[in-house]
């Protein structure tokens, strides 16, 4: 069925079986440049490929010119299959190439990192970043299948794990007491292949069946921003400093704040927010901040696309583990104390 | 209702009247340049505005870029609207235009020509061009409302009302015998503004119809394509050469290549035919061919995006007036029977 995700530890086998039901008169793959060759002989890979350039700062439209002309001068037609190898840069950009061309293709998801596998592999949103906003040129377009393969994780260094790790951390939160506890024992870092795929498995169940009772985002998908509006004002800053900083342990602090402004405004349980907050400051690095950045903090928070240029900010927040209420609007005066304490908890 | 299509001769009132029912936090019109002061004078626009270029070598990614600038740089939100007031080159581009920000906004299209009133109006086709090839990169999107002010007609050049009147005999001739036989009673250069409204109604009302069965485009709306396959490589053919000839010329002459392989293989009344090919040749300027462009012209039918790479091409053709067949696949040398007809008639 389209938009199936596939969990496997045979991807080659998983594409050609896509590849059989489907029927395409023409194939191509990209891959990042940056892991290539290894990939492509880890996968015994025999399609036709290219190669692109997955920095985020090549997530733009020059690249997905490039993809386009590609797919043109091999003759693509609307029977023609795209499918994207990679992180989340690869898997967005050429699932909007194959969603406007000839407006609409099919195209195969196959994530390589835990990000990309919990985070982007579910939800059919795709795009491409311009004038340095992210993803603000995009689509709404399921894979025809995605390909889940733990194996990949194998070789992903330690942050681009915890970084997925992250958005699963999130998941558990959104989900239930139970999962948050589960959540709460593991070291990604010490996991077997085998460990991850019954945990990989759970959380993009969930995020699947959140974006399918929502999937243009027009109510309750918003949960999912849990820990990003803070998220990306911390990401932001950490990236204006010229400090790398993967996205999840940007989330993960933008968790914190979250939970210290749903003890705040929602009686989410003050205890389960230090049991998280002291979980999440063992396993990721922080990004320090002081009451200086706050106005640049906030600055990026109102101007996140979830905003609509109100005097305050929306924020998805929690009553408990697995109650999320989103659009929460909140006063800077509110977030700025969250901020304080979040500091507090950080040092 | 989203999609709706109102018909109007107070253009700035039934705008007024979509914004206050969605409510946007900004708007912008996209105007073409070559009608802007006077246009805008004309509705009593009062919304900003800015120009665009709008011919169709300007239908390319680099002009949606700055209207993508634009729409940033004021701030555009999931809130705000877009309104496309021109030809089918502004509605199509600014349509794609919204279809991407942010994955997608609410646009509203102000049709000016005949032929964006009753072809691009209807079934959400948004798109740009690319590399030479027509609306090769584009989605699906309805606009939130589109109006339809038949006033606009009043200052179109004759070329451009016969070009939009030619989709429209496609419309009747695939609609019923009396839908056709109203439409070979007409002389479209001496109609009133008042006699165009129940006639554009009725075409649209049909295109829409059609479209609403088949949104994707991944069966019946095919049949729209009647008198396009081999329209397109006439219209190639002539801009091949440097001609200036409308979308509509070619079609209609496409139209009657359409109805002779019609004669040929649906058993299609010979006579009406006849009549249909003597209506186009008395109404429509034709574009001349001979032998030596049949290469040329099969070249360009057989890259048509709607075939498949096969070794024969793709026609809606008419068993009658109103019984239309998609998907027909002919081979070269039917088709070049049809072109050695069409040239007799012309002749």
């Amino acid at each position: 069925m389209k938009g199936d995700i596939i969990f496997t530890t045979d991807t080659a086998a998983a594409i050609d079986d896509a590849e059989r039901r489907f029927a395409p008169d023409k194939i191509l793959c990209l891959i990042p440049q940056s892991c290539g060759r290894e990939l492509i002989s880890h996968m015994g890979l025999t399609a036709d490929y290219i190669f692109i350039d997955d920095a985020e700062t090549s997530k733009c439209l020059a690249q997905l010119e490039k993809i386009w002309m590609e797919m043109l001068s091999r003759g693509f037609t609307r029977k023609s299959l795209l499918i994207n190898i990679g992180g989340g840069v690869t898997t967005d950009m050429g699932g909007f190439a194959a969603a406007c061309y000839m407006r609409g293709i099919e195209y195969i998801n196959v994530p390589t990192t835990l990000l990309a596998m919990v985070d982007a592999s579910a939800g059919g949103k795709t795009a491409v970043d311009f004038m340095g906003i992210k993803n603000i040129i995009g689509a709404f377009r399921l894979p025809y299948v995605t390909v889940i393969d733990p194996g990949f994780l194998e070789s992903l260094p330690d942050e681009q794990l915890l970084s997925g790790f992250a958005e699963m951390l999130k998941h558990a939160l959104l989900q239930s007491s139970a999962g948050l506890a589960t959540m709460l024992r593991i070291d990604p870092l010490g996991l077997a292949t085998e460990e991850w795929l019954p945990l990989i498995r759970g959380s993009v169940e969930y995020k699947r069946r959140i974006v399918s009772e929502d999937p243009y985002e027009n109510g309750l998908r918003r949960i999912l921003n849990l820990g990003h509006t803070a998220g990306h004002a911390f990401e932001a800053l950490a990236m204006q400093r010229g400090t790398l900083v993967t996205h999840g342990a940007a989330v993960a602090q933008g968790i914190i704040t979250a939970l210290v402004l749903s003890v705040m405004c929602q009686e989410f349980p003050t205890q389960i927010m230090r049991q998280v907050s002291t979980y999440i400051i063992n396993t990721f690095r922080a990004i320090p901040f002081g009451c200086n950045d706050y106005e640049y903090l906030l600055s990026i928070m109102h101007h996140d696309k979830k905003n609509k240029g109100t005097a305050t900010v929306s924020f998805t927040l929690l009553s408990a583990p697995g109650q999320p209420i989103a659009g929460r609007e909140l006063t800077d005066d509110e977030i700025k104390t969250a901020l304080d304490i979040t500091q507090d908890l950080l040092s």
